[in-house]
């Protein structure tokens, strides 16, 4: 099993101070590995990069209608803005559930000085309420019980499980907890990369095709509200309109690239968010998804500055060569 | 150059999530490797481990009759608390220094709920405050400048740099700015190891012996002011007695064992802050620091939960057979 290869670098004052190594899968939607970098079939937790999956779940039990702002806020790992949480609360009036069936747990939005104005912690300024509203709502419209809506067993969640096993192509994920309560599967690197892949090629996915669609379609159109300000998703579907992008918690991240029908999954071996989304855009460049143009654009969130006394004395930057794939 | 060696492993529902790997020096006050792991010769930034040392130099200056817990004050990391923002001002105020002065940047409290009480960022609430008030008490007793006291080539750093060149062993060590805007050296793990054995055998540095004791026996006093609420310096220096400890960032944690007249410097190579503790515990178990009723008296910090749903679905923990030298 080949182990983590480094991919990103902090530097501090000209001195390499830390390392963090990784794995990167590219894959189209047959599934198959088309490049790699360290073990590109390393168990993973999906994280919240299955979350345009999740809620095109939630979306065919809802049913057509729904405004698109509201499809792109359950895809979202969201900063908790006053736009995503105002998005979160007419999701839920929308769909006739209170806010008290959220099931995530009390948080406070990511932002400092969004979280001193917030006070105290709620849980629709979790990150991942827009996506429990959703299930809540394709509950509440199925008639399904909105109390147990995160147990493995409830009929949402083993729809999910299927989701995943048709998006990723592994039989059997791990089932865990998420850090939001909702189920999570593992599922090897490449399977991520192959799910992405089949988000824009979404004929591979069968009777989910068309609600894949309009929330890779919703993502896109509202990158803000899948994340907010300064976050790499927003940024990179801001100004890269090639490209479909999705974080994970734990280093993972994920992208798609339409035109070319593939899809990229990075992990941070040691779980270092602030490595990630360096490594993504590298890799992205990489493949020729990005031009140099556009990095130099996505330059505040592929290199991002580290700080001394509160001035720039260094960066997180990543540097590597993908391997290709024979055959 | 031997890479960095899995250290901790973090686990979710199962699945192991997350690997940290690192290395670990341990070594005599004569600057001898006693034991080791990885790369005992990576060249780190001292970060805040130094601080006991920097706290020395400055009291070299301030002179005699510090009360006790204003000197654990300048050797603490602090998490912000009331208790620690008050230690601070009344340093201010001994050495005549407007709070003004502090040259490190605006921070809010570590601890959340601190975070919201305090409200805006403020210099003072900075975890280095204490260590920035010494020096500039140190400076305003010397007749020194007090605006470019952060400045390589100003005398008060000229004298830490000397100290750290004494105290680690290392006669060039790389000068870098450290978060707080303070310069930070770069030096062989080994040379923090070094150090911290030499901290608790203070006859190794010369002239500053005197105040060297005076900062180690002040940080053993009020390990609570060192760190804070659930620190793991606080913790370890509570519950274990023999053992003095000092965290620094990216990943660095080291500590002495006056007994022994070890130290032990462990630094987790891809600067995740969330495994030092574990690893450092880790390995003060292995050389028989701690007993195993130690151990589990620091659970919290050794084996830090991970949580699904605001409940514990997994840990944090360190694993690893340290490396004897020969000889």
């Amino acid at each position: 099993m080949p182990s983590a290869v480094p991919l990103v670098r902090v530097v501090r004052s000209g001195l390499v101070e830390s390392v963090h190594a990784g794995h990167v899968a590219v894959c189209d939607a047959k599934g198959r590995l088309l490049a790699a970098l360290g073990d590109p079939h390393r168990v993973v937790f999906s994280r919240s990069s299955t979350k345009p999956l999740q809620a095109a779940v939630s979306l065919r039990r809802i049913g057509e209608g729904l405004p698109e702002d509201l499809v792109a806020i359950m895809c979202a790992s969201h900063s908790g803005e006053p736009e995503h949480m105002r998005a979160v609360r007419r999701l839920l009036r929308r769909g006739g559930v209170p806010a008290s069936a959220l099931g995530c747990p009390p948080d406070v939005p990511m932002l400092p000085g969004a979280a001193r104005r917030a006070g105290r912690p709620t849980r629709i300024a979790h990150s991942c309420s827009g996506k429990h509203a959703g299930m809540l709502f394709a509950c509440s419209r199925s008639g399904w019980d909105l109390d147990t809506y995160l147990a493995p067993r409830h009929p949402i969640q083993r729809e999910v499980l299927r989701a995943v096993r048709r998006g990723t192509g592994v039989d059997r994920p791990v089932v865990g907890v998420d850090g939001c309560g909702a189920p999570v599967h593992g599922v090897p690197l490449s399977g991520m990369a192959t799910l992405f892949a089949r988000l824009v090629r979404p004929e591979h996915l069968g009777a989910r095709a068309a609600t894949v669609a309009t929330a890779v379609a919703a993502m896109r159109a509202h990158p803000f509200l899948v994340g907010g300000s300064g976050r790499t998703d927003t940024l990179l579907m801001t100004q890269v309109p090639g490209v479909v992008s999705k974080v994970g918690a734990e280093g993972l991240f994920c992208a798609a690239v339409p035109v070319d029908g593939i899809g990229v999954a990075v992990r941070i071996e040691d779980g270092g968010d602030r490595a990630s989304g360096p490594a993504l855009i590298h890799a992205l460049a990489e493949l020729g998804a990005l031009t140099a143009e556009d990095v130099e654009r996505l330059a505040p969130v592929a290199r991002r500055p580290i700080l001394g006394g509160g001035r720039p004395v260094g960066e997180v930057a990543a540097s590597f060569r993908l391997r290709r794939s024979r055959g």
